[in-house]
Protein backbone atom coordinates (compact mmCIF):
# COMPACT_ATOMS: atom_id res chain seq x y z
CA UNK A 1 0.00 0.00 0.00
CA UNK A 2 1.30 3.27 -1.12
CA UNK A 3 0.14 6.56 1.08
CA UNK A 4 1.89 10.05 0.61
CA UNK A 5 1.50 10.37 4.16
CA UNK A 6 3.23 8.78 7.10
CA UNK A 7 1.30 6.57 9.02
CA UNK A 8 0.06 6.60 12.87
CA UNK A 9 -1.17 4.01 15.22
CA UNK A 10 -3.59 5.64 17.12
CA UNK A 11 -5.04 3.87 20.64
CA UNK A 12 -8.72 4.26 20.39
CA UNK A 13 -10.70 3.47 23.19
CA UNK A 14 -14.16 4.73 21.61
CA UNK A 15 -14.04 7.71 24.95
CA UNK A 16 -13.75 11.81 23.38
CA UNK A 17 -10.03 12.34 24.59
CA UNK A 18 -8.40 9.44 22.33
CA UNK A 19 -11.03 10.23 19.67
CA UNK A 20 -10.39 14.31 19.49
CA UNK A 21 -5.87 12.92 19.37
CA UNK A 22 -7.30 10.78 15.99
CA UNK A 23 -8.93 13.61 14.58
CA UNK A 24 -5.96 15.93 15.26
CA UNK A 25 -3.50 12.83 14.15
CA UNK A 26 -4.91 12.72 11.03
CA UNK A 27 -4.20 16.51 9.93
CA UNK A 28 -0.73 14.86 9.17
CA UNK A 29 -1.32 11.19 9.17
CA UNK A 30 -3.09 7.95 7.57
CA UNK A 31 -4.56 6.58 10.32
CA UNK A 32 -4.49 2.93 11.43
CA UNK A 33 -7.06 2.23 15.12
CA UNK A 34 -5.99 0.04 18.02
CA UNK A 35 -8.72 -0.64 20.39
CA UNK A 36 -7.93 -2.69 23.76
CA UNK A 37 -10.43 -4.63 25.50
CA UNK A 38 -8.95 -5.62 29.25
CA UNK A 39 -12.37 -6.29 30.81
CA UNK A 40 -13.51 -3.35 31.95
CA UNK A 41 -16.80 -2.93 32.65
CA UNK A 42 -18.34 -1.35 29.87
CA UNK A 43 -16.15 -2.60 27.25
CA UNK A 44 -19.09 -3.55 24.95
CA UNK A 45 -20.14 -0.31 24.89
CA UNK A 46 -16.43 1.29 24.10
CA UNK A 47 -15.92 -1.38 21.37
CA UNK A 48 -19.24 -0.15 19.73
CA UNK A 49 -18.09 3.30 20.26
CA UNK A 50 -14.86 1.99 18.62
CA UNK A 51 -15.93 0.35 15.14
CA UNK A 52 -18.42 3.41 14.53
CA UNK A 53 -15.54 6.10 15.01
CA UNK A 54 -13.30 3.83 12.36
CA UNK A 55 -16.30 3.44 9.87
CA UNK A 56 -16.03 7.78 10.13
CA UNK A 57 -12.99 7.03 9.40
CA UNK A 58 -13.29 4.59 6.77
CA UNK A 59 -10.49 2.44 7.77
CA UNK A 60 -10.43 -0.54 5.95
CA UNK A 61 -9.99 -4.42 8.16
CA UNK A 62 -6.41 -3.63 8.02
CA UNK A 63 -6.20 -0.58 9.53
CA UNK A 64 -8.37 -1.07 12.54
CA UNK A 65 -7.59 -3.68 14.84
CA UNK A 66 -8.82 -4.72 18.71
CA UNK A 67 -6.98 -6.68 20.96
CA UNK A 68 -8.16 -8.58 24.17
CA UNK A 69 -5.53 -7.66 27.06
CA UNK A 70 -7.84 -9.43 29.90
CA UNK A 71 -4.83 -10.78 31.76
CA UNK A 72 -5.37 -7.35 33.31
CA UNK A 73 -8.37 -7.86 34.29
CA UNK A 74 -7.60 -11.29 35.68
CA UNK A 75 -4.78 -9.75 37.88
CA UNK A 76 -7.53 -8.05 39.25
CA UNK A 77 -7.45 -4.95 41.67
CA UNK A 78 -9.07 -2.32 40.20
CA UNK A 79 -12.85 -0.91 39.89
CA UNK A 80 -12.96 -1.14 36.07
CA UNK A 81 -12.10 -4.25 36.27
CA UNK A 82 -13.57 -6.10 39.23
CA UNK A 83 -17.23 -6.33 39.66
CA UNK A 84 -16.25 -6.34 43.57
CA UNK A 85 -15.40 -3.12 43.82
CA UNK A 86 -17.44 -0.10 43.03
CA UNK A 87 -16.97 2.36 40.83
CA UNK A 88 -16.75 5.71 42.97
CA UNK A 89 -19.37 8.63 42.11
CA UNK A 90 -19.97 12.46 43.12
CA UNK A 91 -16.15 13.28 43.47
CA UNK A 92 -14.75 10.32 45.30
CA UNK A 93 -11.94 8.72 44.01
CA UNK A 94 -12.00 5.75 46.36
CA UNK A 95 -8.30 4.69 47.14
CA UNK A 96 -6.50 1.05 46.02
CA UNK A 97 -3.28 -0.07 48.00
CA UNK A 98 -0.89 2.37 46.42
CA UNK A 99 -3.01 5.39 47.21
CA UNK A 100 -4.03 6.06 44.01
CA UNK A 101 -7.88 5.98 42.68
CA UNK A 102 -9.60 2.57 42.88
CA UNK A 103 -10.44 3.12 39.16
CA UNK A 104 -6.42 2.68 37.99
CA UNK A 105 -5.84 -0.27 36.53
CA UNK A 106 -1.71 -0.80 37.20
CA UNK A 107 0.74 0.28 34.61
CA UNK A 108 -2.15 -0.02 31.97
CA UNK A 109 -0.70 2.55 29.51
CA UNK A 110 2.19 0.56 29.68
CA UNK A 111 0.34 -2.29 27.62
CA UNK A 112 -1.50 -0.41 25.48
CA UNK A 113 1.40 1.68 24.51
CA UNK A 114 3.52 -2.05 23.95
CA UNK A 115 0.54 -3.02 21.68
CA UNK A 116 0.08 -0.34 19.59
CA UNK A 117 4.04 -0.22 19.36
CA UNK A 118 4.28 -3.73 18.14
CA UNK A 119 1.81 -3.21 15.78
CA UNK A 120 3.45 0.24 14.47
CA UNK A 121 6.77 -1.45 13.73
CA UNK A 122 4.94 -4.52 11.44
CA UNK A 123 3.28 -1.94 9.54
CA UNK A 124 5.84 0.32 9.28
CA UNK A 125 4.24 3.59 11.02
CA UNK A 126 6.14 6.89 12.68
CA UNK A 127 4.05 7.42 15.33
CA UNK A 128 1.93 6.07 18.23
CA UNK A 129 -1.07 8.06 19.48
CA UNK A 130 -2.08 8.23 23.10
CA UNK A 131 -5.41 10.61 24.32
CA UNK A 132 -3.65 10.38 27.65
CA UNK A 133 -4.37 13.54 30.01
CA UNK A 134 -2.17 14.77 32.55
CA UNK A 135 -3.80 17.62 34.27
CA UNK A 136 -7.22 17.85 34.03
CA UNK A 137 -7.24 13.77 34.45
CA UNK A 138 -7.61 11.10 37.46
CA UNK A 139 -4.20 11.24 38.40
CA UNK A 140 -3.23 8.03 36.69
CA UNK A 141 0.56 8.01 36.50
CA UNK A 142 0.65 6.64 33.53
CA UNK A 143 -0.81 9.26 31.74
CA UNK A 144 2.02 11.86 32.83
CA UNK A 145 4.10 13.39 29.76
CA UNK A 146 6.73 12.73 31.72
CA UNK A 147 6.27 8.62 31.65
CA UNK A 148 5.45 8.90 28.11
CA UNK A 149 8.67 10.15 27.18
CA UNK A 150 10.56 7.90 29.03
CA UNK A 151 8.53 4.82 27.40
CA UNK A 152 9.29 6.57 23.64
CA UNK A 153 13.29 6.25 25.11
CA UNK A 154 12.59 2.53 25.93
CA UNK A 155 10.75 1.95 22.26
CA UNK A 156 13.99 3.63 20.97
CA UNK A 157 16.25 1.76 22.57
CA UNK A 158 14.19 -1.76 22.47
CA UNK A 159 12.58 -1.97 18.95
CA UNK A 160 14.32 -2.19 16.01
CA UNK A 161 13.16 1.16 14.93
CA UNK A 162 15.36 3.66 16.95
CA UNK A 163 14.25 7.41 16.06
CA UNK A 164 11.91 6.45 13.48
CA UNK A 165 9.01 5.89 15.59
CA UNK A 166 7.51 8.69 18.18
CA UNK A 167 5.08 8.60 21.09
CA UNK A 168 2.85 11.79 20.38
CA UNK A 169 0.08 12.71 23.01
CA UNK A 170 -1.38 15.83 21.63
CA UNK A 171 -3.67 16.24 24.66
CA UNK A 172 -1.11 16.16 27.69
CA UNK A 173 -1.20 19.57 28.78
CA UNK A 174 -4.68 20.58 27.58
CA UNK A 175 -7.71 20.86 30.22
CA UNK A 176 -10.77 19.31 29.79
CA UNK A 177 -12.07 22.16 27.89
CA UNK A 178 -9.15 22.90 25.47
CA UNK A 179 -9.37 19.33 24.29
CA UNK A 180 -13.56 19.54 23.87
CA UNK A 181 -12.57 22.98 21.89
CA UNK A 182 -9.82 21.31 20.37
CA UNK A 183 -12.04 18.37 18.86
CA UNK A 184 -14.63 20.67 17.65
CA UNK A 185 -12.38 22.78 15.31
CA UNK A 186 -10.97 18.99 13.77
CA UNK A 187 -14.23 17.89 13.28
CA UNK A 188 -14.07 15.04 16.03
CA UNK A 189 -17.33 13.30 16.10
CA UNK A 190 -18.01 13.50 19.60
CA UNK A 191 -21.71 11.76 19.39
CA UNK A 192 -20.05 8.15 18.29
CA UNK A 193 -17.98 8.23 21.69
CA UNK A 194 -18.33 6.68 24.68
CA UNK A 195 -16.45 7.72 28.14
CA UNK A 196 -18.93 6.28 31.21
CA UNK A 197 -16.69 3.62 33.27
CA UNK A 198 -20.13 2.58 34.47
CA UNK A 199 -23.05 1.96 32.46
CA UNK A 200 -23.60 1.85 28.37
CA UNK A 201 -27.15 2.93 27.53
CA UNK A 202 -27.56 6.08 28.66
CA UNK A 203 -24.17 7.92 30.84
CA UNK A 204 -23.94 7.81 34.86
CA UNK A 205 -23.36 11.41 35.07
CA UNK A 206 -21.28 10.58 38.14
CA UNK A 207 -18.32 8.90 37.77
CA UNK A 208 -14.83 10.61 37.14
CA UNK A 209 -14.77 10.07 33.71
CA UNK A 210 -18.17 11.64 32.98
CA UNK A 211 -17.47 14.32 35.51
CA UNK A 212 -14.47 15.30 33.85
CA UNK A 213 -15.94 15.20 30.76
CA UNK A 214 -18.79 17.22 31.12
CA UNK A 215 -16.80 19.77 32.97
CA UNK A 216 -15.19 19.68 29.81
CA UNK A 217 -18.16 20.69 27.64
CA UNK A 218 -19.26 23.13 29.95
CA UNK A 219 -15.93 25.26 29.66
CA UNK A 220 -15.85 25.11 26.19
CA UNK A 221 -19.67 26.29 26.21
CA UNK A 222 -20.79 23.36 24.24
CA UNK A 223 -23.89 20.67 25.08
CA UNK A 224 -22.42 16.99 25.09
CA UNK A 225 -24.64 15.05 22.45
CA UNK A 226 -24.26 11.48 24.34
CA UNK A 227 -27.44 10.62 26.28
CA UNK A 228 -27.03 11.10 30.16
CA UNK A 229 -29.47 9.69 32.65
CA UNK A 230 -32.20 12.12 33.76
CA UNK A 231 -31.04 14.72 36.24
CA UNK A 232 -27.42 14.74 34.61
CA UNK A 233 -26.66 18.79 35.21
CA UNK A 234 -24.81 19.19 32.12
CA UNK B 1 0.87 -13.32 53.89
CA UNK B 2 3.67 -11.94 56.07
CA UNK B 3 7.61 -12.66 54.69
CA UNK B 4 10.83 -12.21 55.80
CA UNK B 5 11.79 -11.52 52.57
CA UNK B 6 11.29 -9.20 49.51
CA UNK B 7 9.25 -10.68 47.29
CA UNK B 8 10.19 -10.39 43.44
CA UNK B 9 7.75 -11.17 39.78
CA UNK B 10 10.58 -13.77 37.88
CA UNK B 11 9.35 -13.71 34.45
CA UNK B 12 9.43 -17.08 33.29
CA UNK B 13 9.42 -18.89 29.96
CA UNK B 14 10.17 -21.89 31.21
CA UNK B 15 13.40 -21.73 29.52
CA UNK B 16 16.93 -21.88 31.02
CA UNK B 17 17.91 -18.50 31.30
CA UNK B 18 15.09 -17.39 32.84
CA UNK B 19 15.22 -20.44 35.29
CA UNK B 20 19.00 -19.61 36.34
CA UNK B 21 17.35 -16.09 36.92
CA UNK B 22 14.99 -17.39 39.27
CA UNK B 23 17.40 -19.55 41.41
CA UNK B 24 19.85 -16.36 41.85
CA UNK B 25 16.85 -14.20 42.59
CA UNK B 26 15.93 -16.60 45.31
CA UNK B 27 18.56 -16.11 47.56
CA UNK B 28 17.29 -13.02 48.14
CA UNK B 29 13.56 -13.01 47.51
CA UNK B 30 10.18 -15.01 48.15
CA UNK B 31 9.67 -15.66 44.53
CA UNK B 32 5.92 -14.85 42.61
CA UNK B 33 6.99 -16.72 38.90
CA UNK B 34 4.52 -15.26 35.48
CA UNK B 35 4.64 -17.13 32.57
CA UNK B 36 3.26 -15.46 29.20
CA UNK B 37 2.41 -17.60 26.35
CA UNK B 38 1.70 -15.32 23.00
CA UNK B 39 0.98 -18.00 20.40
CA UNK B 40 4.62 -19.18 20.02
CA UNK B 41 5.22 -22.13 18.19
CA UNK B 42 6.27 -24.43 21.08
CA UNK B 43 3.95 -22.55 23.82
CA UNK B 44 2.70 -26.03 25.35
CA UNK B 45 6.15 -27.21 25.98
CA UNK B 46 7.05 -24.07 27.35
CA UNK B 47 4.60 -24.04 29.60
CA UNK B 48 4.62 -27.64 31.17
CA UNK B 49 7.65 -26.51 31.54
CA UNK B 50 6.85 -23.63 33.91
CA UNK B 51 5.07 -25.60 36.37
CA UNK B 52 7.37 -28.38 36.54
CA UNK B 53 9.75 -25.28 37.68
CA UNK B 54 7.07 -23.90 39.60
CA UNK B 55 6.64 -26.93 41.63
CA UNK B 56 9.83 -27.65 42.35
CA UNK B 57 10.02 -23.98 43.99
CA UNK B 58 7.16 -25.24 45.83
CA UNK B 59 5.13 -21.91 45.03
CA UNK B 60 1.23 -22.12 45.75
CA UNK B 61 -1.50 -20.82 42.78
CA UNK B 62 -1.40 -17.73 44.16
CA UNK B 63 2.84 -17.35 43.60
CA UNK B 64 2.25 -18.76 39.91
CA UNK B 65 0.44 -17.09 37.04
CA UNK B 66 -0.04 -17.63 33.31
CA UNK B 67 -1.17 -15.11 31.10
CA UNK B 68 -2.45 -15.39 27.76
CA UNK B 69 -1.04 -12.55 25.52
CA UNK B 70 -1.89 -14.11 22.49
CA UNK B 71 -2.50 -10.79 20.63
CA UNK B 72 1.09 -10.63 19.59
CA UNK B 73 0.87 -13.62 17.59
CA UNK B 74 -2.05 -12.34 15.86
CA UNK B 75 -0.22 -9.28 14.66
CA UNK B 76 1.75 -11.73 12.97
CA UNK B 77 5.40 -11.14 11.66
CA UNK B 78 7.51 -13.54 13.45
CA UNK B 79 8.84 -16.58 12.73
CA UNK B 80 8.07 -18.17 16.11
CA UNK B 81 4.37 -17.38 16.48
CA UNK B 82 3.54 -17.36 12.53
CA UNK B 83 3.24 -21.07 11.24
CA UNK B 84 3.72 -19.72 7.48
CA UNK B 85 7.36 -18.38 8.22
CA UNK B 86 9.98 -21.24 8.97
CA UNK B 87 12.55 -21.20 12.15
CA UNK B 88 15.89 -20.81 10.57
CA UNK B 89 18.64 -23.73 11.29
CA UNK B 90 22.36 -23.93 11.43
CA UNK B 91 23.44 -20.27 11.78
CA UNK B 92 20.88 -18.89 9.10
CA UNK B 93 19.33 -15.71 11.12
CA UNK B 94 16.76 -15.05 8.48
CA UNK B 95 15.61 -11.73 8.25
CA UNK B 96 12.37 -9.48 9.12
CA UNK B 97 11.73 -6.53 7.70
CA UNK B 98 13.23 -4.33 9.92
CA UNK B 99 16.77 -6.03 9.27
CA UNK B 100 16.25 -8.55 12.55
CA UNK B 101 16.23 -11.62 12.77
CA UNK B 102 12.41 -13.18 11.73
CA UNK B 103 12.33 -15.18 15.11
CA UNK B 104 12.01 -11.48 16.73
CA UNK B 105 8.74 -10.75 17.66
CA UNK B 106 8.20 -6.68 17.86
CA UNK B 107 8.71 -5.65 21.07
CA UNK B 108 8.12 -8.90 23.00
CA UNK B 109 9.86 -8.01 26.26
CA UNK B 110 8.17 -4.56 26.37
CA UNK B 111 4.71 -6.79 26.83
CA UNK B 112 6.16 -9.18 29.33
CA UNK B 113 7.70 -6.60 31.50
CA UNK B 114 4.43 -4.65 31.74
CA UNK B 115 2.39 -8.19 32.50
CA UNK B 116 4.85 -8.36 35.52
CA UNK B 117 5.04 -4.92 36.90
CA UNK B 118 1.16 -5.38 36.66
CA UNK B 119 1.17 -8.21 38.86
CA UNK B 120 4.37 -6.82 41.25
CA UNK B 121 2.14 -3.68 41.79
CA UNK B 122 -0.63 -5.66 42.87
CA UNK B 123 1.25 -7.67 44.86
CA UNK B 124 3.54 -5.20 46.66
CA UNK B 125 6.55 -6.88 45.18
CA UNK B 126 10.19 -5.04 45.22
CA UNK B 127 11.91 -6.28 41.97
CA UNK B 128 10.16 -7.54 38.68
CA UNK B 129 13.39 -10.49 37.18
CA UNK B 130 13.68 -11.54 33.66
CA UNK B 131 16.43 -13.64 31.87
CA UNK B 132 17.36 -11.23 29.26
CA UNK B 133 20.57 -11.61 27.93
CA UNK B 134 22.39 -8.82 25.40
CA UNK B 135 25.96 -10.28 24.42
CA UNK B 136 25.70 -13.91 24.02
CA UNK B 137 22.37 -13.89 22.44
CA UNK B 138 19.92 -13.86 19.27
CA UNK B 139 20.36 -9.62 18.74
CA UNK B 140 17.00 -8.82 20.46
CA UNK B 141 16.98 -5.35 20.67
CA UNK B 142 14.37 -5.44 23.60
CA UNK B 143 16.78 -7.96 25.60
CA UNK B 144 19.64 -4.99 25.60
CA UNK B 145 20.80 -3.63 29.06
CA UNK B 146 20.24 0.08 28.12
CA UNK B 147 16.51 -1.01 26.89
CA UNK B 148 16.16 -2.56 30.35
CA UNK B 149 17.45 0.51 32.12
CA UNK B 150 15.14 2.56 30.11
CA UNK B 151 12.03 0.33 30.58
CA UNK B 152 12.89 0.66 34.32
CA UNK B 153 12.62 4.41 34.68
CA UNK B 154 9.12 4.45 32.54
CA UNK B 155 8.03 2.13 35.64
CA UNK B 156 9.16 4.44 37.94
CA UNK B 157 7.35 7.35 36.57
CA UNK B 158 4.36 5.47 35.04
CA UNK B 159 3.12 3.03 38.26
CA UNK B 160 2.57 4.20 42.21
CA UNK B 161 5.54 2.33 43.06
CA UNK B 162 8.43 5.29 42.11
CA UNK B 163 11.60 3.53 42.81
CA UNK B 164 10.29 0.82 45.35
CA UNK B 165 10.11 -1.58 42.07
CA UNK B 166 13.06 -2.30 40.32
CA UNK B 167 13.45 -4.60 36.97
CA UNK B 168 16.37 -6.81 37.52
CA UNK B 169 18.24 -8.85 34.40
CA UNK B 170 21.09 -10.59 36.50
CA UNK B 171 22.32 -12.82 33.65
CA UNK B 172 22.16 -9.50 30.92
CA UNK B 173 26.15 -9.36 30.75
CA UNK B 174 26.86 -13.21 31.50
CA UNK B 175 28.13 -15.46 28.43
CA UNK B 176 26.09 -18.82 27.80
CA UNK B 177 29.13 -20.25 29.62
CA UNK B 178 28.94 -18.46 32.17
CA UNK B 179 24.89 -18.74 32.75
CA UNK B 180 25.26 -22.52 32.70
CA UNK B 181 27.77 -22.50 35.47
CA UNK B 182 25.75 -19.69 37.57
CA UNK B 183 22.71 -22.09 37.65
CA UNK B 184 24.99 -24.85 38.32
CA UNK B 185 26.13 -23.36 41.18
CA UNK B 186 22.32 -21.82 42.45
CA UNK B 187 21.18 -25.72 41.82
CA UNK B 188 19.10 -24.56 38.74
CA UNK B 189 17.38 -27.84 37.54
CA UNK B 190 18.01 -27.41 34.04
CA UNK B 191 16.16 -31.02 33.02
CA UNK B 192 13.07 -29.13 33.68
CA UNK B 193 13.59 -26.73 31.75
CA UNK B 194 12.96 -26.05 27.73
CA UNK B 195 14.51 -23.67 25.56
CA UNK B 196 13.76 -25.05 21.61
CA UNK B 197 12.09 -22.83 19.27
CA UNK B 198 10.88 -25.60 17.15
CA UNK B 199 10.07 -28.99 18.78
CA UNK B 200 8.49 -30.34 21.95
CA UNK B 201 9.16 -33.44 22.48
CA UNK B 202 13.47 -33.87 21.82
CA UNK B 203 15.04 -30.74 20.99
CA UNK B 204 16.19 -29.80 17.40
CA UNK B 205 19.65 -29.24 17.99
CA UNK B 206 19.64 -26.72 15.52
CA UNK B 207 17.54 -23.36 15.77
CA UNK B 208 19.29 -20.23 17.57
CA UNK B 209 18.24 -20.87 20.82
CA UNK B 210 19.34 -24.62 20.96
CA UNK B 211 22.87 -23.60 19.59
CA UNK B 212 22.83 -20.85 21.88
CA UNK B 213 22.09 -23.18 24.59
CA UNK B 214 24.12 -25.82 23.66
CA UNK B 215 26.86 -23.65 23.46
CA UNK B 216 26.53 -22.60 26.97
CA UNK B 217 27.27 -26.14 28.06
CA UNK B 218 30.27 -26.91 26.64
CA UNK B 219 31.74 -23.78 27.30
CA UNK B 220 30.83 -24.63 30.94
CA UNK B 221 32.10 -28.27 30.26
CA UNK B 222 28.83 -29.87 31.64
CA UNK B 223 26.33 -31.96 29.20
CA UNK B 224 22.74 -30.80 28.70
CA UNK B 225 20.39 -33.28 30.90
CA UNK B 226 17.33 -32.82 28.39
CA UNK B 227 16.97 -34.90 25.24
CA UNK B 228 18.24 -34.04 21.65
CA UNK B 229 17.31 -35.37 18.35
CA UNK B 230 19.77 -38.41 17.41
CA UNK B 231 22.58 -36.64 15.76
CA UNK B 232 22.90 -33.14 17.82
CA UNK B 233 26.49 -32.40 18.44
CA UNK B 234 26.77 -31.59 22.24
Amino acid sequence: MSTARPLAVVLASGGMDSTVAAWLAAREHELALLHASYGQRTAARERRAFEAIADRLALPATRRRTLDIGFLAALGGSALTDPALPVPTDGERGEGATGLPVTYVPFRNAHLLAAAVSWAELLGARAVVIGAVEEDSSGYPDCRADFLAAFERAVRLGTGLGARLSIEAPLVHMTKGEIVRAGRLAGAPFELTWSCYRDEEEACGRCESCRLRLKGFREAGLVDPIPYRAGTVR
